[in-house]
């Protein structure tokens, strides 16, 4: 359903990894970039108890924050070698409780526009089975001449 | 303009600090409750590097976290003592990028319903100066008779 | 990707047909409803130049409110016999300008719980081609024993 | 709270004004354009039965769509005089059911960047009383160097 998209970078692979590293938090909450393709991205994160909120599930804000990278990721992909990617606003909704051993972010780019990219991105949680906790719809802003690059 | 709000726990304060000291998460990245009201929670987090995205900012995801607990904190101080609060869904717009010395995340309850509670929430970076980085709209929804409690 | 669904009414598609053609608004503004299966709705719109804004394309407000109605009716078809529908909440991404001969809207559930709902919806303007020049993400509520079903 | 808003072109009133009066959608509806200042705009829509959904409602969509030009045209009172405006994203809370004699789309832009507008906008049903019934938050696009204007 999704349109096939040509990568105007073809080191689009590279810079998406080279960027990731750079997300301090990432690292901070074990999050690995563990796919990248043109328009698409999936980020990992294992479950761990020091993120979990009050009833010991993921906190919706930890899944948020993986979603929204593999979005704002898959928008960079088809992005100029000279931009710099910066996440305009998201909608997210929980749809399960966080539970589960690996949670796997995977993220679409749904319309790749000149100045704004709309992705979507859902949230599994793996453990037993798998199931969708999250899907989110964002919008993603190409910058360019502001003095930042990804 | 909002609506003056009476909590139906007389207990309302107690109950948001004890369920936000379960949240592992928010120490983990060292955040703070700093006001409980009727309808209205405030968090405060300061800036730390290992919380930043690529270019050196707070994530967004992590300025989303914070205004998400602060919504649903707000939320909770109007349900009754026997509930749980969680997050259905939220939006959050972007304003600026999220760089300061303390970022504060206010939400306030714009509609209190038996079942789902509607709450808005902004994020403000203090530095220098204050300025808003973030707005978010949220969905709450009033859980009972599922073993859970907050 | 999205589960089969077994509808709780036997008789959902006449309920979601009866409760469309009760919707004024439909009927003001020409929208038809093409499709019903459990889970799912598909409501089409032709063009009409006195639903533009003022680029002469279709309004965006009109494009959402096929696909919050398309939305809604895909909840219903889960729902049991004497639940109303209720959106709670939307939010949607224009993709591309409203212009073509007719606007389909298509409506899934991804979710459906006890109390909510969550639904995506795509809208495609049709005409030389087919593209999408719309998506939602939308939050329905079952309502029960509030004197309103559906 | 808001800040005060310079708008770029002196005209801005009455270039808001002519762009309402091409969106043949409004006087399809009944709406009109009551107040317009600087970052801010009101539009009013007095019920109509024939706008109304399946429980006799003025239907969600329609309050949405005063809301969502409401916002539109609220960014446009700070855009250069040469740009267009076209909403990207928005999503909007249905607060309580639209009913009343009237209903009163407020409208306040938040931020105003080069390119992107955060506006936040609500609608009240007048009646005996005043009450809220949406809340909605906007994310709209200056559009330059497309063949369009406002």
């Amino acid at each position: 359903m999704l349109p096939p998209f040509t990568p105007l970078d073809p080191d689009f692979d590279a810079r998406v990894r080279a960027s990731f590293d750079k997300q301090a938090v990432m690292s901070t909450i074990g999050a690995r970039l563990t796919r990248v393709a043109p328009g698409e991205v999936t980020i990992e994160l294992p479950f761990r108890r020091d993120l979990t909120q009050q009833h010991g599930f993921l906190h919706a804000g930890i899944v948020a924050t993986i979603v929204d990278s593999a979005c704002g990721y898959a928008a960079l992909t088809l992005m100029p070698h000279d931009a710099a990617v910066l996440t305009a606003e998201y909608k997210v909704n929980l749809l399960a409780p966080a539970s589960g051993d690996v949670f796997v972010a995977r993220a679409s780019v749904l319309k790749s526009g000149k100045t704004l990219t709309v992705a979507r991105g859902d949230a599994f949680a793996v453990g037993a089975d798998e199931k969708i906790v999250a899907t989110m719809l964002a919008t993603i802003m190409t910058v360019r001449d502001r003095g930042i690059r990804d």
